[in-house]
C-alpha cells in the first residue's frame, strides 16, 4: 500500500535497531481517515475469504479492527490483557510475550463471543516476532473456530515471526513490509 | 438514543448493584455498525461545537472514539495507561481511580499530539464516578487546550460523577442515562 509506505517514511521515527514509532497515525494519535483507507484495503486483500468475525488484541489493534469491521460488516472482538471485574470468568486464553514490555502475559476472550461456527480474520498493527498473532491463534483454536487469515498493517520483515507463522500455514498479509531500518532510512521489501 | 436503550435492555447484564456489562456490543465484542450510529449521534449532539481533536482513554474508549472520529473528521488521541518503550517520555498526565480495578493509575498523552490550539471533545463508554473524565480533563488542561465538551455512551445517573463535573462547568452529554438498575430491571432517566 503505497500511501502507507509514504506515511511511514514521512511520519515514522526509528529508535534503536528495531523500534518503529508510528504513533502520529496508528497507535496513539489515530489518523482515522487513513485508518478507513487501511480498513478498505484489508477488505480488498481478503475479499475472497468468508469472514464472520474480526479478532484483535488490546490496545493498539482496536482502532484498526473497529474501522476495518465497518468494511467487512462483521462484529469485532478484542482480546483483553488484564483480568477485570468486567470480563467473564469463562474465557478462551492465549499466551503472548511482549518484547516492548519484556514480560509474558495472557490474553483472553469471553466464550460468549467466539464459537466453532466463526470464520475469523485476525488484524493487528505490527507483526515482528509474531507473539500477538500466536496468542490470538491460540484463542481461535481454543474456540474451535476457523482461522481464515491474518492482516497486519506493518510487518518487520527482518524479524522472524512472519516467516515462522507462514511456514505453519497462517495466511498473513502485510500492507507494508519493512526489510531493514535504521535512523533516517527505512527500506521496504 | 432509543436504539441504545433498547440494546442495553436486550443485551446488557446487571451484576450486583452497579456493574452493567455491555460487552456484547460496546467494550469487548464491538457491534461496529451500531458504533457507527453512535458516532453519528455524537456528531449530531455536538454539531454546534468546533472540534479539532477527540480525546479518549484506553481501552474501552478507543473503538467508540475512532469510529466517531470518522464523523467529526478529526484525529483521535487515546491516553495510555501504561508506560512502555513506545510512549514518548514527554507527556501530559492525568490521574484516574478505577473502581473496577480498585487502583489509582496515571494516564498519559504525548505532548506531540495535543496543543493549546486544540479544541477537544472527550469521548468515553461510561460515566459513573467521573474518574476517567477527570483524568482526561487534567490532560486537556495540562496542554492548555480548550475543552469543548464530553460525550459518553452510557451515564450511570445514580452515581455522582456527572452531577459533579457538570457543576464544575463540563458540558457532558450522555446518549443514555440510567437512573436505577437491578438484575432484570434497568430504568432510564
Amino acid at each position: 500500500m503505497d500511501k502507507l509506505k509514504t506515511k511511514i517514511i514521512e511520519e515514522g521515527r526509528v529508535l534503536g535497531s528495531s523500534v518503529l514509532k508510528v504513533d502520529s497515525f496508528l497507535n496513539h494519535q489515530l489518523d482515522v481517515a487513513f485508518l478507513n483507507e487501511i480498513g478498505k484495503e484489508f477488505k480488498e486483500v481478503f475479499k475472497d475469504k468468508e469472514i464472520t468475525k474480526i479478532l484483535t488484541a488490546e490496545v493498539s489493534g482496536i482502532a484498526i479492527a473497529a474501522i476495518a469491521g465497518l468494511h467487512f460488516q462483521v462484529p469485532v472482538v478484542f482480546a483483553k490483557k488484564t483480568q477485570s471485574l468486567n470480563l467473564d470468568k469463562d474465557t478462551y486464553e492465549g499466551e503472548v510475550y511482549s518484547y516492548t514490555k519484556e514480560q509474558h502475559f495472557k490474553i483472553r476472550v469471553s466464550r460468549r463471543y467466539l464459537s466453532k461456527e466463526d470464520k475469523v480474520l485476525i488484524l493487528d498493527d505490527f507483526l515482528a516476532n509474531g507473539e500477538a498473532l500466536k496468542g490470538l491463534r491460540d484463542i481461535v483454536e481454543a474456540a474451535g473456530a476457523t482461522l481464515q487469515g491474518a492482516g497486519v498493517v506493518i510487518e518487520k520483515g527482518f524479524q522472524q515471526g512472519g516467516d515462522q507463522l507462514r511456514s505453519e500455514g497462517m495466511d498473513i498479509r502485510a500492507l507494508a513490509t519493512i526489510s531493514s531500518m535504521e535512523e533516517g532510512n527505512i527500506t521496504f521489501r
